[in-house]
């Protein structure tokens, strides 16, 4: 099995890229191809490392004539810089999965059909905007308050319709945010939830820009991995024609979590937590889902935490002790 | 008030610059530019017409030059067309609506952001796609069995995205099968719903590819018009960040079109109806919503017709006669 990764030198691109080296993929070991415009000093050993950006338009041919059984597209710039530079959002985070589409549409002709690859597309819960009821489900419009959210959704468009006419085989996972991010933060809206955990339990403070009655879904980065190998193994017959799944995730206040941190680590570090409200952050935040179930993914076998304790004891074991 | 319509020499088109040309625009005359990349030999009077396809890259920006108040955007290949001509669908239907943003958005800024033009955009039910609900609606989620249908979906999103910035006031309206359309038949796999009833009328036969209890819902082109015009001059505000809307329209099945005809027509005409199946047009049909509520555009002041005698007849009134 050969499989692409874009966006490898991310977070969850080196783990997705480090399991797979540890566990191989559908059971065998795998060469991986790992593609992104900078990597960490010491990456997960992968087949090959190629470093360039996305928005290159000579890039996607070269890749996909390789013809991966898999691609992972995990390359995107996020929320809060998409936010505040417009073009370089969309010319990240939209332009280059159509040249991706288009790039592997053309292997597919050119191999009579043949060659069909399944991709995985990292997509977000911020496809949702509000309003929003209570609770929403797998049916609920795709309505986002962000660029980040509106070059999500097309990029979804795009994998169902090129999947629907036999060129690809796709599927988007609709991610949570996925908390606790190791490492530093980055300039997504969404920070402070991981940031308000790590820094504490490195011994830092953490700013804390919202109310703590603040509800939403997490996912540690462990589950983020298995959503997109979960993705990338499943029969997508049983999608039918919706090819995007929302994720599940742990439904809880900003209280709990800080409550989940004191159960695990105690008060001296949750004692590192300034309150230092800001306005723009609560009002991005304001505009994302608090809860939805993911009945349909469920169903298909994607599992998160079941609950935050579990999500800070994984990162303790997975990001904090190594 | 300069108004532009892209897709000025279509159906539509033609009849909206004839509206305009009667009527003015929020009383008063306006300055219509018409582009397309043909006119009928006896066109709507405009004050210019300019002949060009919107897939010319350099189009846009002389367009959007002209600072128009209110642009029209028309301009589409129909859904049959975009599922045989896959590459065409995207060319055309999705990135001159692209091309159009940024050359407006390059307008506005330009001007220090005092120009912020009205978009309205041509969307279409076709957005949705099954499984239905009995009855869904204006939160019901967009999943298209189409790629006209996607198509649409991605530039709703970018207008919205565009408009959330403050660059452009974009809205979208979601047209429901609009019926009777005079002339030729046309590529779209929804034509034989009017077929049924111009052909017939107009003492010729008519093929039903569907079984009769197909039900769908249905406005004239008359109405359209209206939907288009109230797009243009309803306050944006109202609308929130959710800037698409499904418009009303009669729902009603091809037996009951075929009565209201048989009412209005008598049973000689009638008798021109030839049943034919088509399996490809029904598995297209199939996948498209039978009925839905559209309480925000109603609740809004966008109106449709109340039965489908009354479409019967605007078509006798409006074009069979003339």
């Amino acid at each position: 099995m050969r499989i692409l990764i874009l966006g490898a030198g991310g977070m969850i691109g080196q783990k997705l890229a480090a399991r797979i080296a540890r566990d191989g993929f559908r059971g065998a070991p795998a060469e991986v191809i790992a593609h992104d415009m900078a990597f960490p000093p010491s990456p997960a050993p992968v087949a090959r490392q190629i470093t360039g950006t996305v928005t290159d338009a000579g890039i996607m041919k070269p890749l996909a004539a390789e013809r991966p059984d898999v691609v992972f597209h995990l390359a995107s710039i996020v929320s809060g810089e998409a936010e505040v530079d417009f073009d370089k959002g969309w010319q990240v985070n939209m332009f280059p999965c159509w040249e991706l589409l288009q790039a592997l549409r053309a292997e597919h002709e050119a191999s009579g059909g043949s060659y069909r690859p399944r991709i995985v597309f990292t997509s977000s819960i911020a496809v949702f905007g509000a309003p929003f009821p209570e609770v929403f489900d797998d049916e609920f419009l795709t309505a986002p308050l962000t660029s980040y959210g509106a070059q999500k959704v097309i990029c979804e468009q795009m994998i169902n319709d090129f999947s629907r006419k036999g060129f690809v085989d796709g599927v988007s996972v609709r991610l949570p945010t996925i908390c606790v991010r190791p490492g530093k933060p980055n300039k997504a809206a969404s920070g402070f939830f991981s940031g308000i955990i790590r820094e504490p339990l490195n011994g830092q403070e953490a700013i804390l820009p919202v109310p703590d009655t603040v509800s939403h879904m997490h996912a540690s980065p462990r589950s983020a991995v298995g959503f997109l190998l979960k993705a990338a193994e499943l029969d997508t017959a049983d999608l039918g024609a919706r090819r995007a799944l929302n994720m599940p995730g742990v439904a809880c206040t900003v209280a709990e979590q800080i409550e989940a941190l004191r159960d695990v680590a105690g008060n001296n570090v949750v004692a590192l937590i300034k309150r230092q409200p800001d306005p723009l952050i609560e009002r991005i935040v304001e505009g994302w889902p608090r809860r939805y179930t993911a009945d349909r993914a469920t169903a298909l076998g994607f599992k998160a935490e079941t609950d935050f304790h579990e999500i800070v004891r994984t990162y303790i074991d997975e990001d904090l002790n190594r």
